[in-house]
């Protein structure tokens, strides 16, 4: 998505440790207009399949969910990240490492609102190592539910989520690719 | 807003000690053609200001304010929750207690997102104790921009934070007004 690349040439700064911040627009400050516009264009790349449910999880994935899920005319699921007492005890449950926070927490759904009659489609900000997705993926394999698949923002291809995932057979949609980060700044995206 | 309480009548489940959950609909799953409406309805109420900056926190507040800052073509900003590697240094921070989470936290915002230039309005899913909406509001006043009010999705007008907000001149705007929660169930709205 051509429009997304010079975005984040424009507004993304980046720092030593293949560290990409773009909370101008994506995951601090949000440009609904421009999220409007990612929502519409993972419709068009997805359009095709009957969808109950889109799926992300806290919190940078939400808004991307809600416009694309806007789209299809589907209710927007997010996996929680923190035991609060407005979650059930009934819940799908998966442990999920963050490289980006240092940390590993358990994901968790309610089970009653992911049943075998979900056809699900995943969405969130960034892809890197695939961790996040693969818990996601792993909720949906726990509600006997269907993925069609995933759809992410911006990918970080020198690092090697995508390309396990896609070789699971997983269709991984990604709007922009990163092949290359270098120390002075410069961004490299795939062709 | 008659269609929020019909909602609220109809998919919410009230629990022991004034629980309310809304997770159907309104925070774990999002319907989002709702949250739609309810952005328009804010719109509505507060079209005739001219805001520059729609300011909530996270996680539920935030497909809440992307569907009202659509209204108002504004972006959207959401104060964190957690310290995490996407977050400069230089940030407004205060500290705020959660009695539904039983915890205290620090709400960060960088500073560079709000400033004096800004006039905001603040949005948010629940007003009970009034605790995380005063923390937003010092948020504001920290970045020594202007606040034009509050549109809340539920209060909990039984506990004292809205009462306290409005004696201190804050405009809030409570789509749903719960004045009673009985333990069976039983909820009853402001007239």
């Amino acid at each position: 998505m051509k429009a997304l690349e010079e975005r984040i040439l424009k507004d993304g700064i980046v720092y030593p440790g293949n560290v990409l911040k773009v909370g101008s627009f994506l995951n601090h400050q949000i440009d609904v207009s421009f999220m409007k516009e990612i929502g519409e264009e993972f419709f068009r790349l997805f359009h095709s399949e009957k969808i109950t449910k889109v799926l992300t999880i806290e919190t940078s994935g939400i808004p991307i969910a809600c416009f694309v899920a806007l789209c299809f005319g589907v209710p927007v699921l997010f996996a929680k990240k923190h035991q609060t007492k407005n979650l059930s005890d009934d819940c799908f449950s998966t442990e999920i490492t963050s490289f980006t926070h240092g940390n590993t927490y358990q994901a968790r759904i309610e089970k009653k609102f992911l049943t075998c009659d979900d056809t699900v489609l995943i969405v969130d900000d960034f892809l890197a190592n695939g961790c996040a997705l693969e818990g996601l993926i792993e909720l949906v394999n726990l509600a006997g539910a269907k993925c069609v698949g995933c759809g992410i923002v911006i990918e970080k291809a020198f690092q090697d989520g995508g390309k396990r995932l896609r070789a699971e057979g997983i269709r991984i949609e990604s709007l922009a690719r990163i092949t290359e980060m270098r120390d002075d700044g410069t961004l490299v995206f795939a062709e």
